[in-house]
């Protein structure tokens, strides 16, 4: 079986500041080993890519060391209400944080979300980190704006049926949701410790069969937030006497999307042509994303194995995902003519 | 000069349950001392009225009590959610508390909201006690719902102007702002200290210049959100070594609010017409109250005094407006027909 090079949208290579975590090599052979080849990469790297100055410099060096496509978010920040500007000229879209998580950018209050609304003056989405009250607080700056907007990571019951009844209104919202939302509860949290910690953090079991419930029809992407860690940073390698009190959230999952959704696909939970909607169809649209030529994934959906089946590119070394069982192998990614990933191996590394 | 029976769309008549700060003959008075005829109460009363019957029970006494036209809105509570259909049919608008203030109702969270704006088939507005963040969330609801919100006493110079934003889109949103945030700074909440304490705080001199720039626009309504609390409660009388941690926030405000409106008129700050359009013409659309027959407020608008005119109707005896040099004497009120207000004295206590 076939898919166009696949997009992930919503990944964090690190890269500046974090390349002892991951950066845009290691990240985008984690990519091709998963059958991605464009990702959106987000801004809340050191220094967050909030200026244009510095989206600049990442994005020159993201191109320069990727294996494949690489498309850097700008992140928005109140201290730079006036790169807004350039930056809508020039970068996918831009990246809003209304909830706590990792890295430096953070908006608080409506007078600074107001400003970045009207001055975001493009069609490209602004895509926003918004759990519970934030994301009715999104909606209402998309309303007001008329600017569509893109959810990530949506992970409880209330939010997508709220982002189903905004839809439903016609409201110019997006969302995407990641697989260790729909693959993973609560329960897996306590059982994976800091390896199951991420924000949004796991939900119930009614919160997962909601985002199920929703696969065909609200959501418009899987992404999946790969968000990698060291063991050390995780508090499970190292010094383990020097365990922080508190290890970052995030997971990496570059390498386990697509084996869980073709796993999900010969279980019959959704279909072939689903995934293709949410990894490529709407990724493209919603980011206006440039095609690829001679570009494609091969997989071989009847395949069965333990996960992982090569050993994982991403530079953290772990997946939440390890031990379980798959069905549905990546045999084969072509990047622009050329093959970059075949029997377990990146080539192009 | 004349102006129809007045309505003052926001007050606490404090019944049941608090009726030693006021009650609906005292509030009723109040508001005929005040100029109006007609009263919107609110429903954070003990109990709040948030069942049928409960608002019921309260409409009706307030009915049988009051010596003006008084309607009790209803509140929205997590735990009637289903009582929302038939309070829909009966009552005249709905209040959401989502923000902390004195009484017992609060929602918190988008799914309750969720339920309530779902629940609530009707034209008739939910009003919304909606500061900073929950504003947003306000809108958001207005917008997926698309149901008319009405936002309670707006203070912040972020808020009109996201409110202005939101009704430039369309969007089903009207808004009041009290007296006390256009006549009062946090440098009077200073000087009062608990008479200047009400939720809304008062606001900076820039978010008074704001409101001011959007009186003859954005606002529809001014409202008093008459609150009385007794002299003890708010530590200032009584036994005063019994003063509570933190006294009730909350000011009256049905006797001050034509005095202070008329004054800022005989100054052009805003026309009498504009006076109006938000105390009689705008509430009456949005609330699509009765029309009250040969009822009218005589005023002299060039008689100049020292506030109060007249011994304070409301039961709580105080104003942070005392003292105050007042331009526009309220001289007689004609409620249905009958002079019920003249020289000072309400005639139908």
């Amino acid at each position: 079986m076939r898919f166009p090079g696949l997009v992930d949208v919503h990944v964090h290579l690190r890269s500046p500041g974090g390349e002892h975590k991951e950066n845009f090599r290691t990240g985008s052979a984690a990519a091709l080993a998963g059958g991605f080849t464009t990702l959106l990469a987000m801004p809340n790297t050191q220094p967050p890519l909030a200026t244009y100055k510095d989206w600049r410099i990442a994005q020159t060096r993201a191109q320069r060391e990727s294996l494949c496509d690489v498309f850097l978010m700008a992140g928005a920040s109140e201290e730079h209400i006036d790169e807004l500007p350039v930056l809508a000229q020039n970068v996918p879209a831009l990246k809003v944080y209304l909830n706590d998580t990792y890295g430096p950018l953070r908006v608080e209050g409506i007078e600074p979300l107001r400003q970045i609304f009207q001055n975001w003056i493009s069609n490209k989405p602004i895509a926003l980190h918004a759990e519970g009250e934030s994301l009715a607080q999104a909606i209402a700056m998309s309303a007001i704006y008329n600017q569509n907007i893109h959810i990530c990571h949506v992970a409880r019951k209330a939010e997508i049926e709220l982002i189903a009844d905004a839809k439903a209104r016609g409201l110019k919202v997006t969302c995407e949701v990641t697989p260790h939302h729909l693959f993973l509860t609560e329960a897996d949290a306590d059982r994976l410790g800091p390896l199951g910690d991420m924000r949004p953090r796991l939900g119930t079991q009614e919160d997962v069969e909601a985002l199920w419930g929703h696969i065909n029809t609200t959501i418009d992407c899987i992404a999946s937030d790969h968000a990698p860690h060291t063991l050390e940073e995780k508090g499970l390698a190292g010094n383990l006497e020097a365990i922080p009190i508190e290890a970052p959230p995030g997971v990496p999952g570059l390498e386990s999307t697509l084996p869980l959704l073709l796993t999900a696909a010969s279980e019959g939970r959704l279909t072939y042509g689903r995934i293709q909607d949410l990894l490529y169809t709407n990724p493209r649209r919603i980011y206006a994303l440039p095609e690829q030529p001679q570009t494609w994934v091969e997989v071989d959906e009847k395949s069965a194995y333990v996960f992982p089946d090569h050993p994982l590119y991403t530079k953290c070394g772990w997946s939440p995902f390890e031990s379980r069982r798959m069905t549905g192998r990546i045999t084969r990614v072509v990047f622009k003519g050329n093959t970059v990933y075949q029997d377990g191996k990146v080539l192009s590394v």
